[in-house]
């Protein structure tokens, strides 16, 4: 089944304890299309400035997703310039040009309007509701957002929540979001706000799913994937967005979003995460093969797996 | 197979977000040995003061617990206060009383001496080399240390850390320890001065198990256990110990600490660690039966694993 994504494609400039990058090709939008192309067919709704031309194209080409959202708008791409010099786990922002961005309408192609699943990515909560109920056929909405859209947009993100099966956050926005430091009780709040499915991300511990039993209360059934001991975290940008992609690409390669293939699912986001920590920007995930990802899902599972 | 344990009985005063208690029984060797139990006799060394008497006693007892070696001494018993207002995760000490500790000389009784296993929870590491050197005949040794001994005694940590079989510590510990904040390289440096099997705590996020297939580099081999979500941590003290004596009594209950032993032992630890934040102090695991902690090791097993 086809994904739509909408989010951001963007530059990132990036230092890291292993070195420097300037102006990656990043975005959101960018890493969790390359994660879930491993495994259905993506197509990208997108904004980009005159700096993008046919060499970052290719890149998404190589993997075949489909660019005709992708709008080209006089100005220069989404620019962040950040660094995690003093912990790995934190980014710290240097700079945010928004520049396009900033007047971002996303426009969905009439191709896309038969697509299955719908990921909203990290943008602008009003924009993010638009595109929903833009695409009224899609089967499963997924979305993440962060920080700044819970504290500061709150009233628009919370109708957001209502339209989304599924929300990626992390375990900090989660108790943001919640008003509530218990992880279990913030997961029961966040789902009582819509999401059937909450995936809350522990970075360099893993992440936890809740989902409901339906006999007990919201978020009784819980499941937790582990990540990568990475000997080297190279750079952690797009690790999330990894992730979501190859939670939500596994998820739709199934016939069915079965309680089991959303525990796959969880292991194939934990795998793809770990990828994209092992290269600057999208340098791993372009080089992957799927029999490498494959190879790793085995590791992941005799990780965690008795027997 | 039984275990001897050596480290603290003491009195606590702990304030968290759900109340307080004044002067519980705890200590390591007292939520070791409480956890342990479960699975195979424990033997206790420690030292107590007037203030310790046949109601504390009786907690050892209940649990069939070998009390022989808690050696009684005038003064008053160790005691710790603190809280866990701001984060549940991280203790603040208020006060420390070392009182009739300050002075612990282990005296290990006669009876023993044909101990299996030794447990050297968090004391002065001179006295833990000591006692490892008193036990030449034990099969497999463990220990737990902290920052405060990792600091400021390296030197004595160091040669007991040359005498273990399998070290338990926290993340912070570990990245102290090795001087090196990325798990994967801690974990290999930490294992260079001696402990074949390595376990990392991670708090709500469970715990890391490294050790070494023979064929690679030195803890080239990991295995994650989850922590339980849990929906109201009531008190963390003694968490960490009840890990390991959960982790170690199930070690010792096997016939042979295999790769396999040690797998299901990070998820009895794991289970040991759940319960004992439940309720203050060592209520919980006064409470617990057996059938509740395989019920939990199941829930467990259902939350990391596949099928």
């Amino acid at each position: 089944m086809s994904i739509t994504v909408v989010g951001s494609v963007a530059y990132d400039s990036i230092e890291t304890p292993a070195g420097r990058r300037e102006r990656c090709l990043g975005g959101a939008a960018t890493y969790f299309s390359l994660a879930a192309s491993f495994f259905t067919d993506v197509r990208v709704i997108a904004v980009v400035g005159d700096d993008f031309g046919p060499e970052q194209e290719a890149i998404f080409k190589a993997r075949n997703i489909d660019t005709r959202g992708i709008e080209h708008a006089p100005g220069r791409c989404f620019l962040w310039e950040g660094s995690y010099l003093d912990d790995i786990n934190q980014a710290k922002t240097h700079l945010t040009e928004l520049n396009v961005f900033a007047c971002f309408e996303p426009k969905i192609p009439a191709a896309y309007a038969d697509s299955d699943f719908l990921f909203l990515a990290n943008i602008d909560p009003v924009l993010q509701r638009r595109v929903r109920e833009s695409m009224p056929g899609v089967k499963l909405v997924a979305g993440d957002t962060m920080n700044y859209w819970i504290k500061d947009h709150r009233p628009a993100l919370l109708e957001v929540l209502k339209g989304l099966d599924v929300l990626l956050i992390n375990d900090a926005e989660a108790r943001m979001l919640a008003a509530n430091n218990n992880l279990v009780q913030a997961a029961r709040a966040v789902m009582a706000l819509g999401p059937r499915f909450l995936v809350v991300k522990h970075g360099e511990y893993g992440a936890t799913l809740f989902h409901s039993s339906g006999k007990g209360r919201a978020g009784d059934r819980t499941f937790r994937a582990p990540a990568m001991p990475l000997e080297a975290v190279i750079d952690p940008t797009g690790a999330g967005d990894s992730f979501a992609g190859g939670f939500f690409g596994y998820l739709a390669s199934q016939p069915e979003p079965t309680p089991g293939a959303f525990r796959c699912a969880m292991f194939y986001g934990s795998v793809m995460g770990s990828f994209a920590c092992e290269r600057f920007g999208t340098e791993r995930l372009q080089q992957l093969t799927r029999a490498e990802i494959d190879e790793r899902f085995h590791v992941f599972r005799e990780l965690t797996h008795l027997d």
